[in-house]
């Protein structure tokens, strides 16, 4: 494995801010970053992007876009407008990708088709304005645990035909093998996804999970055959970074340069 | 809805022991009782059988055979022969169901494929015997956040595929409401297990969900659509009970026939 396709999200370390996670993104020799949107405060997204630039390195893309379906059609467009606002954002920062995570079922509602109809509708929506942009949206599809809450898109094979449906070159998915290595039809919907693998991120799971949310473990502490599903995506033409990305409290307590150096050396171990 | 499908599953009330679970099932005016194996114990699985059956109730299944994926081909061997025991009891307590939870990933194996090869094996090498016995296997798909550690079978489709590869009379799927409500394909999946539907299970998925194992929630109040799948299964031909299966420790908490009594007003409001 070639370590400078890996990506730090930032979020792999929350206490850091986005300039701390730089400063060891760079002190790490990475070449590149994950941004969350809720990091980006205290300056705006182009001065960070500037920042990132001129520490030498890139983002690999900006989390995240989504959280489409809601009750009324008002609050449906007030989401839209927010990711618009995402999509100048990771404009701003100087990133090609936008990750979505395309929202849960509205409050009180059991209904997963209205809700799923909701965001094809949402991204139609966006597209036009991420081409004005050249901003490309990426569809993470996420574990069906998140599914009531998260998001309603469960499958790579959903997002697949979301992409199909929107028809928009700048429309593909992001793949997180922690969402996606439990499904039967994986390697088939990695296939189907040629042309439109907008990220790939790598974590792993962990045997017992811990918690729903803050579970995810480093690779190779887990169940995930990472490389296999790394090289499928690979077979489909990727060669963009690869994302490390952890919510697991122990790792968010340690000391942010050796969380780099254990991602680093399990990187070239595991995926 | 028919009170008289309505089956108490006694993982409902882990406190009491099965002597308490069938005399509150009769205080409750109910016909139906889902049985756990380990709660087979001070007596025989006959004994508890002819109990059921004065006490004017029918056992809606045995829980569960299953956990075939092994490192060795004698610890696989071992869990056949443990599953040809499950048969026997099923066949002792006079249920004609059996409900399979295929298990998980061998310990340190990250090879999904074979795991679930081995579940297709196991099942296989079950039948003869659950044919002698007249006992009905019934795959039990689980909620994909435990396809790492109970059961690689995760999806309902996947269930289906294994039904048609075994290829026998006595081989069919258990769906349970909890583990499959999420899937974008589970009514094309449903009409696929025309014929072979061998049991119905609800409870309801909990926003948030407060535990992964012991967060589930009575009917109502969670997001689950139960009636529009309880009617997609009937609309497949299934008549049979409606087995009510819910982890939940403020549940167990309850007194029994507290819990019945809410099991069986949910069951009339939300299925």
């Amino acid at each position: 494995m070639d370590l400078g396709r890996l990506s730090f999200n930032q979020m792999t370390c929350d206490p850091a801010n986005l300039t701390q996670a730089i400063d060891a993104c760079v002190r790490g020799g990475l070449h590149w970053i994950g941004v969350w949107r809720h990091k980006i405060k205290d300056a705006s997204a182009e001065q960070y992007g500037e920042q990132i630039r001129d520490a030498g390195l890139r983002v690999s893309g900006l989390c995240r876009g989504g959280m489409f379906p809601a009750l009324t059609p008002e609050e449906r467009q007030r989401r839209i407008d927010d990711n618009l606002r995402a999509i100048d954002e990771a404009a701003g920062l100087g990133t090609d990708t936008l990750v979505m995570v395309c929202g849960g079922l509205p409050e009180g509602s059991r209904d997963l088709a209205g809700a799923r109809s909701m965001v094809v509708d949402g991204l139609a929506k966006i597209m036009p304005h991420a081409k004005a942009r050249s901003v490309r949206i990426g569809i993470e599809p996420l574990h069906p645990m998140y599914a009531a809450d998260r998001s309603v898109v469960s499958t790579l094979g959903l997002a697949n035909d979301m992409v199909e449906r929107v028809a928009s070159d700048q429309l593909g998915v992001v793949i997180d093998v922690y969402h996606v290595w439990w499904d039967p039809h994986v390697y088939r919907e990695i296939e189907r996804s040629r042309g439109h693998i907008f990220g790939f991120h790598v974590c792993d799971w962990l045997v017992p999970t811990p918690h729903m949310l803050m579970g995810r473990g480093m690779m190779g502490d887990g169940v995930i055959d990472i490389a296999r599903l790394r090289k499928a995506v690979e077979a489909q033409g990727y060669a963009g970074p690869i994302e490390c990305e952890i919510f697991n409290q122990a790792i968010w307590d340690a000391p942010i340069d050796q969380t780099i150096a254990r991602m680093k050396q399990t990187f070239l171990d595991y995926c």
